[in-house]
């Protein structure tokens, strides 16, 4: 296996990617687009995705991207995840004037940052490549929110570890493949659909699961693109593509929602303790 | 009245408070938490939130904030965004080379903001407050993505107006208030509710609302602090807290949820027409 993430050496989603596919090739990959382009064109076998966050909630641009890209999920993997403050070797907490790392990550670290006076607070687009940032332009006055592995890779000292605000804080990712063969037997089915505006609508959709015994694991909404209040729901249901059940649930879904798209049918992850791990 | 908002003067929050309740006194506060204990105190009447973006989503926090602190909910506004890139004056558009604002209005110029080679992406707290910085600062380097109006506020250029990504570009705000009492004759709701794990919990606690023709018109999902993959959920009803058949969903609900809570009851918004106006 060849798997693409978004990011730099180091970033969660690399980590995530070896631990759940041991001895599997891992290509770092500048945006989540790129990762399905990689996917798409051949370069890699697969792709992984951070999609959902125990703390900050949904990786909403993911859920728009499995949408139009239209790779399927074929696998799913958690992750327990360890922020720590990283800087050049010699920089000390109070000489940190800005922090850098992904808004996700700054979002979980949020009381702990707050009690560092007067820094500036630098969003960017992923945590292991601000670990790089810092590195390659030697910036003695900032730090950044990465993991341990990152400050490996990068030569970076550790300010502070596990400065989380949060314990169970776990990070769940997606494998998306060329073809929709799942990595072992599937029995979890992520969906995207859309409905007709009216009253009880929702309720008719959820109908088609529940009076066929499937659990919905997971319901998303997302506001859909040009149509203001209108909504594009993600469901994850807790049986295959190939069961009766499941696909008859499907089939009377489409007998009255707007559109119903299957993303992928693939093995449920095995749930993880919830314990302060890195690297 | 006289109402809180996050920001500085000419926030977003700030023009919607205004267009909404004409001759209101509005007070700029730095943080959502300071809206409030703003209103908690008796400092001002009312707060205004905004809670949900027409392209970005919800915005997550402020759902948390109104479970944690019990001020309800007593009206509701809608406001077309239109951002700007500000500098000041004499600063080319060559010549920035970063950019502040919060983070919905940056992913919400995201496209726009790619056409800009090279340039910093800085988030910030808010809008106008970004504009301020660079007034204070004298920035000449950095542009902020913020309304015409604090433009004005702050004596700073319009470098290009409209960037917004879509045009159908809408904040929904929620105002709060000490007591329940609505701004008008309610006939929306909000609930928070959490749910026993289960299959068809979610379809069990829908079907109280559809059992007695009650429309959802938004239902979102939070993770629950602290429970892995449990959650907290949001819905807007459309019927006031009042009626017999909303509040014996209510209480039927309460039967097996976990917890249910209401936020508010209040006058639902007129729907505007998606046009581009500011200030």
């Amino acid at each position: 296996m060849k798997i693409g993430f978004q990011g730099a050496a180091g970033a969660y989603s690399e980590t995530a990617a070896q631990r759940a596919w041991p001895g599997s090739e891992t290509v770092a990959l500048d945006r989540f687009e790129d990762v399905f382009e990689a996917v798409r064109s051949g370069r890699t076998s697969h792709g992984i995705l951070p999609v959902e966050n125990s703390i900050g909630g949904s990786i909403h641009r993911n859920y728009d991207l499995l949408l139009e890209r239209d790779l399927p999920i074929v696998a799913e993997t958690e992750l327990p995840v360890v922020h720590n403050l990283l800087a050049l070797p010699g920089t000390t907490i109070q000489a940190v004037r800005r922090v850098f790392s992904h808004p996700q990550a700054l979002a979980q670290c949020e009381l702990y940052l707050h009690t560092l006076p007067g820094i500036e607070i630098v969003a960017t687009y992923d945590t292991a490549g601000s670990a790089r940032m810092i590195k390659d332009g030697n910036l003695t006055d900032t730090a950044a929110i990465a993991s341990l592995r990152a400050a490996e890779v990068f030569g970076l000292g550790v300010l502070q570890a596990g400065i989380q605000d949060y314990e169970d804080n776990i990070t769940r990712f997606l494998l998306i493949g060329r073809d929709g063969k799942p990595l072992g037997t599937a029995d979890k089915t992520t969906l995207a659909f859309a409905l007709h505006n009216g009253p009880g609508a929702l309720f008719k959709a959820l109908s088609v699961f529940a009076l066929r015994d499937i659990d919905l694991t997971k319901l998303e909404s997302r506001p859909a693109r040009g149509r203001p209040w209108e909504y594009v729901f993600y469901a994850d249901l807790s049986a295959g593509r190939e069961e009766l059940r499941c696909g008859r649930a499907i089939v009377h879904l489409a007998e009255f929602a707007r559109w119903v798209k299957t993303l992928g049918s693939y093995p449920h992850a095995m749930p993880i303790a919830v314990a302060p791990v890195d690297k």
